[in-house]
C-alpha cells in the first residue's frame, strides 16, 4: 500500500507499562486533522493522554465535542484527555510534596505550569515557588528552608539563569534546571540560559531543553519511579 | 534593453532531457505575478511542472482558472501542472515499490508527502511508513522486515534524528536522510537534526537540506535512473 | 591590603557538609603554583580532594613529593589526594551497583572514567559498559537486561548521540546523558551531541555539559543522597 | 564487575554480514593502548579492518610489529589490516569503474584518497579526477564526458563548493558531495562548503559530513550493494 | 534642551558633494512620523531622496499627498522623491550600459530591482539579466558574450551562490556579489550565500551585505565616479 | 499549598533602598492578568513603578482605569505608574545635565527614549543628541564640544556601531554603549553591533545588552549614586 | 613612497592628554621586530608604556637589554616600560581603594591581575578579592561589607558568570563585569559568561570583552577621571 | 586509470589571458610534495607564479634549490616564482599610485603586505599607510588628503573595524575592505570585523574574506584592468 493517506496515527500506548512514563502528544507541529485522529484513537482505546504545546488557536480549531472532552489550561498550553483518578491525586495529602518547582519571576510561569500539570497528570503533587530571582536574594533566602524540604527541586529560569547556580550551592536536593526563552537581545531564544546552566559552577545540576517543563517533570517521574 | 520589466521567466525546460530530472518551481519567494507568468509559459509550451512550497495563501491568490488547472495538495504544499500519465504511474504495480519513506511521527508528514508527491510526479511509487520513532523501538522492529525490502529508504526525522542511525545499522538499503525543522528550543530550525544525521555513527548515510523532501526524492530519482 | 599576591586559595571545605558533595579542583586553568598552594592547604587542614582535568603535563610539572601524594589516572585526567576509606568503598559489595555508566565506543572512555572515578571518590560503585553504540543494536540488546537493573544510568555519547534516545525508550531507570566532544566536522566540540540529547524524543532525559563526566557523577550523588 | 579496566573492545564484527559494510576504526580519539587492543582482537579473530584518521604520529607510536602489519597511507591517514584479495580487486578490470571521485584542486586530495582507499578495501575501483574547479571551467568541460560515464560521482570540495552545483546540472549520475575543511576565514572548518552543498540549486545532490571521504565511499557501497 | 521630542532629523544633505553618493533613507526601522518629518525637510530644502526598504504597508500609512509625491515601486520597496532629470538619464543612450545586474532566478528579482532603481536614481543605466543559474549552465553560456561586454557585473544570488564563482572564472569584468536571503533550511537568512561568495575560489570578487542591492549599486557608483 | 494559582507577584519593593535603583517590570513576557496583578499590588502598597517593553497592544489590552493610571509613551514602550515629584525633576535645572544620550540616526530613537525615560523616572535629566553617525563625520564634530561637557555619554548604535569607537578616542567622558537590533542581513538582531562595541579599539568602553536602553540608564544611575 | 618597509610605528602618544587614558600596546599579534621598534620609539621620546598580552615566549624573544628595561609579570602577561612615580602610587594610602576587583576562583586570576596592573600603571590602587564564587555563597557574604565599601567593583567571572547577578542585587556600587574564557564545553571561549552578564537580571551592570581586564581597568579610569 | 597517484597538478595557466588575473597557489593545505610538483610544472612551462599562505615552516621544508628559486617574504607569507620585469614595475613611476592600502595598526601588517605583494606581482604600485586607527582620529585626519588622492583605497582592519565606515563617509574613492582575524574574545577569528564592514553605515563599501589581502588586490586588478 503506497498511498500516504489516510494517516492513521500509531500511538506508543504501552509506553507507560514499559518505561513508567505516559506518552504525550506534542501538538505544535500537528494539524487539526491529526489531533482529531489522535483523539478518536484515544476514545476508541479508552486511553488517557496529555497534550502539550496546544495553543489557544489550535484548541479553538477543534470541534466543540472535543473541546468539551479536554481539560485545557491556557497559560501552560496543556490539555488532559481522560479523567484524573481522584483517589490517587492526593496520595501526598498528609505530607509535603517531594517536588518543588521554583522560578525567578512570573515571566516563566507558563513553563512552571507545564511542569506542574505534567506531574499532576501522573498524580504527583508539586509545590510552586515564584519570584525568587537572585537579584533580590532575600526572597530566595526567606524561602530556602521551605525549598530545602523537597527532595527534587526543578529550577526554571531564563536570561542569565543564575538561580540554579546559587541554589545548587545551598541545598542538597536533586536539581533539574529548565532554561526558558524569556528575554531579549542575547537572551532571546534561551541559549544563554541553557549555556549558563550547563556551565554552572554548582555541582550535580542536570538540564533539559529550553522551555521544556514537560521534560523536567518526566525526569522527576523517572526518579520517583525508581526511588520510592 | 536595460529595463528589468517585464520579467519573462526563462525555464530550464530541457533539464529532464539533460539530467533526467524535471525542473520544479520553488514558489515561496515568488510573487503571484511571477507564478502566473510561469504558468502561462507552461501552457504555451505544453509542459508539465511540479510546484513546491506553494502555501495555501499563495495558491488562493491565483486566479480561479489557474487554481483549477493545478492538482494542489495542502499538507505538502505541492501542486502538479499537467496530467500524470496513468499508463506509467503503475509500472511498479505488480511488485513492491523500490522506495520507502519512513518517519518517526506524524509531525513530519508534510515533508514525507512532499517527497512522495515528487516521486509520483515522475511515476515512481513509494511506501510511506509513519510512527516508527526510536523512543518506542518495538514499532520500528515490527516494520523492519517491510522496510528492509525496499532498495532505497528515505528517512525523515526532526529533533534528535536518531532514527537514521538506528536504521543504518540494521538494513543494507541505500539511506537518504531528511532532517526536519520540527521541535522547539535547540531543535527548532532543524540544525540539531541535520548535525545528528551528518555525524551519524551508522555508515554510508547521506543527507539533504532541512525539510527538503523534494531533494531526497530527486536523489532517489537520480539513483533509479542510473541503476534500473 | 591591595596586593593581589600571594594568592591564598579559599577552598569551600564545608561544601560536603552543606550539600552532600565534596568540592573538586578543576586543574585546567590553574598554574603549578596554584595547584601546590591548594595541596598545601589540604595537607594542613587534613582534607581529601578530587582533582579533575589534570593533564599528564600538569601532573609532571608538580614536585616529586606531591606527585607521590596523588593517586593519578592518566586516561581520565583525575587524581585523588587523601586515602579512600576501604571500609566504605565496598558498601555495595553484596549487590549490584545502583549506577551504570554506558557508552557507545571506546572513544569516550576518558569521560566514562572521569565519571567512574568521581563516584568512587565518594565510595559509590558503578558498572561500566562499553561498546553499545546503536549502529550495532544487538550489542545494546544483549546488555539491556543488565543495564536495566541499575536505578541510575549515565549515558556517555558523542557524534549523533542516538544512544540515550534509544535507551530512554527501553528502560525505566533515571537517565543522565553526557555529550562528548568526540568526532570531527559538525560533531567536533560536542555541540551536535549536546543538542541531540536535549532534543531527544525519549522522555525525561537530563543532560550535563560536554565531556562533564564529573558533573554526571555529582548528579548521581545528589540523587543517592536524597533517595537511599 | 564494576572496574572499567581492562577495556576489552567489543567490535561489531558481523556488521558486514548485516548491512553489507565492514566496520572501520576511527583512530583519532583512541589511545595507543586502545589501538593495540583492537589489533590484537583482529589478529585473534582473523579479521580484516580499515583504520581511518590514523595520523602519522599515532602510527609511529605503535610497536614495530603492528606497524609492519598495517598498510598505511600517510596522505589519507588510513591503514589496512589484513590482505586485499587480489582476485576480487580487479572485478572491474575490463570496464570503466562505476565510481568517479572528483575534486576541485589538490588541496582536497587527502579526502579524495580516504574515499578511494575505503572503496578499494571493499574491492571497488574508482576513477580519481583532480583540478576541475569551476574557476577554470574549461578543465571541467574537458573532463565532462569522462565523468559522465560513471554512475556514481563523488564530488569533494571546500571553500564555496560550487563544483557539485555545476556538475549537478550537467550530468545524470548519482552525486554524493563531500565538503572539506580546506580554506580560511569564513571557509575554515568546512561549514560554508557544507551549507553550499545542502542549499545547492542543482537537484538530487546528497551530502555527508565535512572531510568524510570514508562516509561517501560507504554510501557508494550501499548503492552498489543494492543495485548491481 | 534635554527633551528628546521633537525629533528633527538632521540629514547629511552634502553627502553627494563630499563622496559622490546621495544619502538614502532606510525606512524599515522608522515610524510614519519619522518618514513624514524627513519628507517635510526634503520639501523645504528642495532636495531629492531615495527611500529603500519602504514596505507596501509603510507606504500605505503615509498621507495621500506624500504618497502622490513619491515614485514608489512595490517589488523593490523603493521610492524616489523629486524628479529624475530626463536630460541625464540617457547619457548612455548610444552605447551599452557599463553595468549589468545578473541573477540566477526570478526569486531574487526584488534585490535586482533595488539595485537597478538605485543606479537609475543616479542616472546610470544597467542591463538586467535573469535566470542564468548554474544548474542550467547553457543559459549562462548563451548570455556570456552579452554579460562580458559590461565593465561592472553585479551578481545577485541566494542559496549556494555558485553563480559568482562560475562567472568570476569566465569574465574580466569587475564583479560585485550580493547574497540574498532566498531559500530555506541552511539557506534561510542568506548566510550560506554570503559565505560562499566570500570563500569563492574565483579571484577578485567583492561582496556586500545580504539583500543589499542598494549597497552594490553604490559600490558601482563609487567606481564610475572615479574611473569615467 | 501546591496549587500554582493564583499568581501573587512578589515584587522586590525594597530594591531602591538596597541598591539605589528602583525595580522595573519587564512587560514583554507577561500576560494581561499578570500586569493587572502587579498594578493592584502597587496601588495597595502606594508604590511607583517603571514598566518597560510594554507594547501598544499590551497597553491597549489593559482595563481603561489602568490605562488612565499609566503615563505611557508609545515610541519607547515604557510607562510610569505613580507621579514624578516635580520638585526633584529639575534638580539639574541651572546647569547642563551630566548625562548625554547620543545616537547615529533616528532609527534608534526608541532605545534612546527608553533610556531617557528611565533616567527621568529617577529624576535625572539627560541631553539627547541624534543623527551623529560617523558616515557624516561633520555632524559629530559639530556637536563634539557639547557632548564632551557631559560626564557620562550613553552611545546608542546599530549595524556597524562605529560611533562609540570614534567617540571613545575623542572624549574623556564615561562611555556606556548600547547596541541596537536595527538593520538587516548580518546586522539583524544586533549581534554585529554588540561585537563591534565589545571589540572596540577605543579604551574603557562598557556595553549592555542589545536594545537595553533601560540597562544603560541604570548603569548611569549607579554611577551618579556613588559619585555625586 | 610605496614600499611598506620599514614599518615605523606611529604611536598615539598624546592619547593620555586627550582622553585621560594612556595608550597601551597589544602584543599578541605583533612580531618581535614590531615590539623592538615600539620600544625604541618610547626610549627616544622618553615615554612610559603598558604592554598587554605579552606572552612569556614573546618576552623571552626580546634582546636582553629590552628585557631588563621591562617590569614583566608572567601571570597577567603585562609589562611596564618606564618607572612608576613612587610619589603618586600611594595617593590612596590613607584610605580604602575606590576600586575592588572580585573573582569567583583562582582560575581567573590572570585577568584580575591584568586589571590590577593596568590600574597600578595609572597610580590607582585596587583591592583584589578571590574565591567568592556563588556556589559557596557564605564566602561572598563574609566579604560583602568589605566589597560594598568600594565605589567601583570589577567582577571577573567565567563559566555561568552568576557572580555579577548576585552582587548586582546586593550592592550599590558601580559594577563592571569581565567575562573570562575559563571552562570547557559550552563555557569554552567565554561566550556563555559574556551572554550571562549581558542578560543579567540585576540592573545597571556593564560588560567588557572576554578576558579584557585591561578594558575594565580603563573604564574605571574614565570614571575616576570624571568623578574625583 | 584509477590510481590516484601520482598527483599531477593541472594548473589553470591560461587564467591570466582569460580573466586578466594570474593564478596563485594557496599553499596552506598543500604538502611539500604538492608544492614541488607545482614548481616543476612552472619550470617546465616557463611560467611565473604567486604563492600565498606559504608559512616559514613550509618554505623551510622545500629543497634548497627551490628555496633559492623563490622570492619569499616572511611577514606576508608570500613567494614569487619567476622574475618581475623591471621595465613594467615602474609604469607608475612619474605619478602617485592609484591604489592605497590603509590599516589601523601594525598588527594587521601581514595582511597589508600580502595585498601589496600581490599587486606588485602584477606590476601595480600601492601606497601603504599604517596606524590610522579611529581611536586616534587625528592620525587619520592628518593623512586624509594623501589617502583621498588614490582612486582605490583598500582598508584592512580587525576588531571593531570602524575604519572603513569613517573613511567611507570622507572620501569618494572606491573602497575595498579586508577584515582581519586580529584580536581576542568576540574579535578572534575576524567575524566581528567582517560583520561590521558588511553592515557599515557608509555607502558603497565592498568586502572580501577575512585576512584575504590577496583577494582585495585581485579585486583592484580587475578594476584597473577594466578602467585604465
Amino acid at each position: 500500500m503506497t498511498n500516504p493517506a489516510p494517516l492513521e496515527v500509531i500511538l506508543d500506548l504501552e509506553r507507560a507499562a514499559r518505561i513508567g512514563l505516559p506518552e504525550a502528544v506534542l501538538c505544535e507541529p500537528k494539524s487539526t486533522a491529526h489531533l482529531i485522529s489522535i483523539l478518536e484513537t484515544l476514545r476508541d482505546t479508552k486511553r488517557r493522554m496529555l497534550f502539550t504545546r496546544l495553543s489557544q488557536a489550535a484548541f479553538d480549531a477543534l470541534p466543540i465535542r472535543w473541546k468539551k472532552a479536554l481539560d485545557f489550561d491556557v497559560e501552560s498550553n496543556t490539555a488532559y484527555y481522560g479523567t484524573l483518578s481522584s483517589a490517587k491525586v492526593e496520595r501526598n495529602i498528609s505530607r509535603l510534596p517531594q517536588v518543588a518547582i521554583v522560578c525567578a519571576g512570573t515571566s516563566d510561569s507558563r513553563v512552571v505550569k507545564e511542569c506542574h500539570r505534567t506531574l499532576k497528570f501522573s498524580n504527583v503533587s508539586a509545590t510552586c515557588i515564584f519570584d525568587v530571582g537572585v537579584a533580590g536574594l532575600w526572597r530566595l533566602q526567606q524561602r530556602l528552608e521551605h525549598i530545602r524540604q523537597h527532595k527534587i527541586v526543578i529550577v526554571v529560569a531564563g536570561m542569565d539563569a543564575a538561580l540554579p547556580s546559587v541554589l545548587g550551592g545551598l541545598i542538597q536536593s536533586v536539581i533539574i534546571a529548565v532554561p526558558t526563552s524569556t528575554g531579549y537581545g542575547v537572551a532571546a531564544g534561551g541559549h544563554s540560559a541553557l549555556h549558563s546552566m550547563l556551565a554552572s559552577c554548582a555541582q550535580g545540576i542536570t538540564v533539559v531543553n529550553i522551555d521544556n517543563g514537560y521534560g523536567a517533570a518526566c525526569a522527576a517521574l523517572r526518579l520517583l519511579g525508581n526511588f520510592k
